[in-house]
């Protein structure tokens, strides 16, 4: 365990690069403004491409006009949903999972109905990008406008307009007979819930509402396409997996994968958000139609409207707890916005709710309910935060009732090595109470509470983290330089923390390895970076390629000196007979001789890993709430994190800042608003409020390490467990600075101040709590 | 044997894709225009560069003022030779062989002394090409200039003017004490040559003149440089091989090779001349400079006047021969051109030119002589159509005089399997006599010649064709489509070659695989295209590559079968269990299961291939002299050669259409053309006259197929040895037509008219002939 911004204190357990913390090999990219973006893509004779959005919550589409559109200056295409290609498939494989094809594509352009504002209907492509939005605007659609359907709790009420009239709820395993707003409804249950309540000397039943958030990177959506005549069609996006890319659109489009080739573009920022395509396939289509590539990007308001933000949730939270504070029983409900289409992650939520915790009867259920909103998509640690903001309020709770520090609750009732998740999977070796250990023992948690309307607040956060697939390729170069071809996105600084490990087994520097991403046709099948796989999976597959290129490098030595390869043993960066002790060469100058020993090496690797290491987080936070605004100042932060084995602290450092932060915005700032004709009010970085450094203190990490032991260095996922604890951990220091407790998100201002007066009994004749 | 054009004809001898004729792979890329170029290629922000080039053959650079051109508009840097860094090394290896790194830098921004008309002093890179092109006219350059050398004969003159002050004959192994123009005398023997000539009942001796040609690519040389703030430069240009680019330029700026990515555009035609740079370090420099991306084009004139053609030659060649037509001796003194600096082809001319013959005391010498003219380069069988203009029209004399056919004469004289060549080395199996007897068979050859000032013409050539090294990479995509990964520029149809021996080995068809040219970070080292060697070398790399492939698809059947790798066969694209006769899977089906069975497929090979197989070609051509203009018109053509085995039938017969037209065009049109102050009076294509459709009639082929022993499927490279015997040949049929022999290339309508004006007596005064 150590304090962050250490320099090289990582650096120990015998790891000569692996705890170091080199210069990010993108680095030069970045500050110089060189890296390429999709926006920076220019083909040459290339057309531009725009989208007609809805301008309704929900109506049924009675007929769509495009020839005036068609007919206007520049334009030299106009596509609708009727211009997709026939297919016999309704289920498609998109490598991560089944996709209903209509779905996918209806989500694209509309077919037959309009499901949320800014749903696509129709796309332009024209010379140039004015002239394409000013032909969208010729387009004429006649809609039979419908009630939207705006909150849960609305659409799961009996008689509620329906988005799919066909779709009946998938209800643990059974469809129901009749229609409904509800896509499926899940269970996991463990022990006997009735009798760990029967057990309980109390029992807490709350229920939450949290407000649907978008990830808000700093980067549009954006893609080129250009479909070739020979049938060949070359994608260039910003995303999180070149090959889901190719997956998506080609199953959108009833073509082979084969045919595709992803080009992944430097991304700014996803968090999840861009792993769905949204204007690949469009953008594609245009191609085909003219001929020509065509190039799409979103505007803002483009992406807050039609692109996947998470869920709003409402979340119904039941624990049973004998009076030492240890917890007997907990159920939960969970219902997550799914957007238009199926397919919240409240599966995940359900998985993470209470995986903190070592509780003997446990029962979740879920439901995934579609709301007239836009199609909700990952977003770091999809679902657990606004689990946990209903659970770890609550233990709060019951810590203030059994009178014990929430950190002692906490160690009391916390999961360890073993304990049955609600899920049915047992731990293998975690790091949970080690956080609560490092918590409780930092100056922060000591320090004095000073000040009134000042509070302090703590909560855990549990993510699974992912394992899926990974491929790459290792060559190295005449002089001892060694290249790492990957396929997975860098959006967290993964070409270090490969390079890192790369290096590690070679015994070489990090900087003489030189990391690429590069498109689907130059690198093995690779899944999306997402689920905080890539240092983790993506590292194995560098790790087994390196360890073949040693072993390939020990038998290029073995040529040159004419000796059996099992002669030759391998330290570090050095090569020696073991039967000859003159003879030794270092991997720079072995590498030097590749040319007369067989030529180019390089090797490949491709791994599917079990092993994935589960992560937990606690996280402090002291707060002042301004009585007369309501406005919640972070006054300090400190977030501890089992990362098992930091590969570069400094970016597993900035991954806990980042996601804290992004947490912190998620809790007091962020939010989707919507007038009553679903309308988003807020869809711009003006209105939307994200938390900026003014209004943050420094985030202080701690960096526990139980190393994961299905990873030669212990490593887990590191990027997704730190949003989790934030909203929780707010609303438990709210509460200490001014005894109230808010169970909605966001707790901005007016919803503080409104607490605030409704306590006084002042909140104004008229204004709702 | 087969006729050209034959559709599938070769589809014979037990294969199923080689000898077919499938539709290339970059055919549809190319017929609409969609392949990219170098020039098409636009970064954003990129700067232009453009070079000043000498106006003198021949000066001393007094000194060199950039002040102006700096200051001028749009300019961000200009650069000589001084800019180059620093560097200890003076040979540097380019992968191909060593090289003098002097005379690479010199070659590229003249080093104290201009060497040839259009020698770069300096580069200039500007916001647009034309302010860099303005620029360039206001750097001040002062020069004594000095008496250029422009033909071999001066050059090796006693008291010549010479172009390096400080180079010494490297004459058989020996430097010679005094400086000359003449770089290295080389010399092969074998048997005794006086012996040789006593044992003649006649010996023919004769001298020949030919004059520089150039490869005349229809694309100019480009390149675009981005040298990045954080060491790595990335290179896109038109070449032959991007990792000699890769190395010249690594060599010539003191750079490590891995810092720089090389990556080949699509090429408009190279013949040789695109294997040495030209733009490349000069973009580099000046991105280095600037910081910004460079683009450079070359203008029709700087192709001629700044690359390399080929050397124009000075052949002397003496055969003896017995009254029966059996050759006893063959001694030849080739002097051929290097240009501005040492290095032409005429090893090669040396290897080539008494090839075709089984002759017992042979001597061949050779000299590489400096001339005032831009360094020569590599152009298709470099050095051999020169040495085949000489030997082979001297066979044609001795035909004549011996009263023997000249087919018959060649076939006496035969080189066979087990004949030593003048360099020593003894033909495995060739193809030399059936290519003779093909033609003698050949409807062409029987063919009465009718009508006055009509003769036919027959000659022979060689070429020896190269191995080097080749890597490939091969992916199997899920849908059972196959990635081919390559290293070797496509110039004439390599892609599909290649796919092709791949689709034959894995039992799949070449429209399933997906060939790819990349760049230097994406594929094991690759050596140039060029000696004809990719569908040989590369092929063989394919090969291997594809049966690891087909190994390990065994390997997954077993898996899926739960059965061990050793019960599972192979047969075309089927696999089957051994021991149950109910367990079958296609190449298809299995791919589709590679995610099941361990993921992502994709192997790699790289070979250093020995087993070469030279090949040898002859050609018969009707001609019609004009006796009013000396017009030589070519009525019919017909080209045999031994091409191994035709992987393309289509390919092979448009290699062999190609070489012939070239070989024509140096035969009656080409040269290049000098005034006597050193400039090259015809630097275009108006006036440098290549031949076009109207001046050629069909040229027909003859595949002969003596199949390589060095190679699974045959391939011997066909690219060169169709450009080798058109020169001897036409001469041998204007001989035969008007009774004239012509020594001089090119045999244009002024050397014809004046020649048979001269037999008349009617060359009018003062008219040299």
């Amino acid at each position: 365990m150590s304090g962050s911004n250490n320099g090289n204190s990582q650096n120990g357990n015998g790891y000569r690069i692996i705890g170091s913390r080199p210069v990010r090999h993108d680095g030069v990219d970045k500050v110089t403004g060189r890296a390429l973006y999709g926006a920076d893509l220019r083909l040459s004779d290339c057309l531009h491409g725009k989208v007609l959005r809805s301008p309704h919550a929900h109506a049924r589409i009675l007929s769509i006009d495009t020839s005036e559109a068609l007919a206007s200056p520049g334009v030299k295409a106009v596509i609708t949903s009727a211009d997709y290609p026939e297919t016999e498939s309704k289920i498609i494989d998109l490598g991560e999972g089944p996709a209903i094809l209509k779905d996918l594509r209806a989500n694209l352009l509309a077919d037959g109905k309009v499901l949320y504002k800014g749903h696509p209907i129709a796309a332009v492509a024209a010379t140039d990008p004015f002239l394409a939005r000013e032909a969208t605007k010729k387009i004429k659609v006649e809609y039979e406008v419908l009630k939207p359907v705006l909150h849960i709790n609305d659409a799961m009420a009996e008689g509620s307009p329906l988005l799919h009239e066909d779709l009946h709820t998938d209800s643990l395993g059974k469809k129901s007979d009749k229609p409904s707003n509800v896509a499926k409804h899940l269970r996991f249950e463990i022990g006997d819930i009735d009798k760990g309540f029967a057990e309980a000397d109390e029992i807490f039943e709350r229920e939450f509402d949290t407000a649907m958030v978008h990830q808000g990177y700093i980067e549009p959506h954006n893609a080129t396409a250009l479909w070739n005549a020979d049938g060949h069609l070359t994608i260039w996006s910003s995303t999180q997996g070149a090959f889901s890319v190719r997956a998506q659109t080609a199953g959108i489009l009833n073509i082979p994968e084969s045919s595709i080739k992803a080009v992944p573009m430097e991304i700014g920022g996803g968090f999840g958000g861009k792993i769905p395509v949204y204007l690949e396939p469009i953008a594609a289509m245009l191609s085909k139609e003219t001929g020509k590539a065509v190039k799409m990007t979103m505007d803002r308001d483009e992406v807050f409207e039609s692109t996947g933000p998470t869920p709003g949730s409402v979340i119904k939270v039941k624990i049973g707890v004998k009076k030492n504070g240890k917890i007997t029983a907990a159920d939960a409900s969970l219902a997550y916005e799914a957007g238009a289409f199926q397919g919240s992650p409240v599966n995940c939520g359900m998985m993470c709710i209470f995986a903190p915790y070592d509780i003997e009867h446990v029962r979740v259920d879920g439901y995934d309910v579609l709301v007239n909103k836009p199609k909700t998509a990952a977003y770091r640690a999809p679902g657990a935060t606004n689990a946990s903001m209903a659970s770890e309020t609550v233990i709060d709770e019951i810590a203030r009732w059994a009178s014990l520090d929430p950190i002692e609750l906490r160690k009391l009732n916390a999961a360890k090595e073993g304990t049955v998740r609600a899920d049915g999977l047992a731990y293998p070796r975690i790091g949970y109470v080690e956080t609560l250990e490092a918590c409780e023992s930092h100056e922060h948690y000591k320090a004095p509470k000073e000040g009134s309307f000042r509070g302090r607040g703590v909560a855990s956060g549990f993510w699974f983290n992912c394992g899926f697939k990974s491929s790459v390729t290792v060559s190295v170069e005449k002089d001892g330089t060694v290249r790492l071809i990957e396929g997975s996105t860098d959006i967290g600084g993964t070409r270090t923390s490969l390079a890192m490990q790369l290096a590690e087994i070679l015994g070489i520097e990090a900087e003489d390895v030189r990391p690429m991403v590069v498109d689907t046709d130059s690198v093995g099948y690779t899944d999306i970076t997402g689920g905080s796989r890539v240092t983790f999976a993506t590292g194995l597959a560098v790790i087994e390629a390196g360890k073949k290129v040693q072993q390939e490098m020990a038998r290029r030595a073995a040529q040159l000196w004419e000796v059996d390869a099992s002669d030759v043993e391998v330290e570090l960066d050095v090569y020696r007979s073991k039967s000859d002790s003159s003879k030794s060469i270092t991997f720079k100058e072995l590498a030097g001789s590749l040319d007369e020993t067989g030529g180019a090496l390089s090797e490949q690797a491709s791994v599917s890993p079990q092993g994935v290491g589960g992560g937990f987080g606690t996280h402090i936070v002291d707060v002042e709430v301004d009585p007369d605004t309501g406005k919640v100042q972070v006054l300090r932060y400190t977030a501890a994190q089992d990362v098992g084995k930091a590969i570069h602290p400094s970016y597993v450092e900035g991954q806990i800042q980042g996601g804290a932060v992004q947490g912190i915005g998620w809790a007091i700032y962020e939010g989707y608003h919507y007038n009553e004709d679903g309308h988003m009010t807020n869809a711009n970085f003006l209105d939307y409020r994200m938390p900026t450094t003014l209004d943050l203190p420094m985030i202080d990490t701690i960096l526990v390490e139980v190393p994961n032991p299905g990873h030669p260095f212990g490593v887990r996922g590191v990027g997704e467990v730190p949003i989790v604890p934030p909203c929780a951990a707010l609303a438990n220091a709210i509460y200490d600075a001014i005894g109230i407790r808010l169970r909605e998100l966001p707790m901005n201002s007016t919803r503080v101040l409104k607490a605030l007066l409704k306590e006084k009994g002042a909140l104004p004749q008229g204004v709702e709590a």
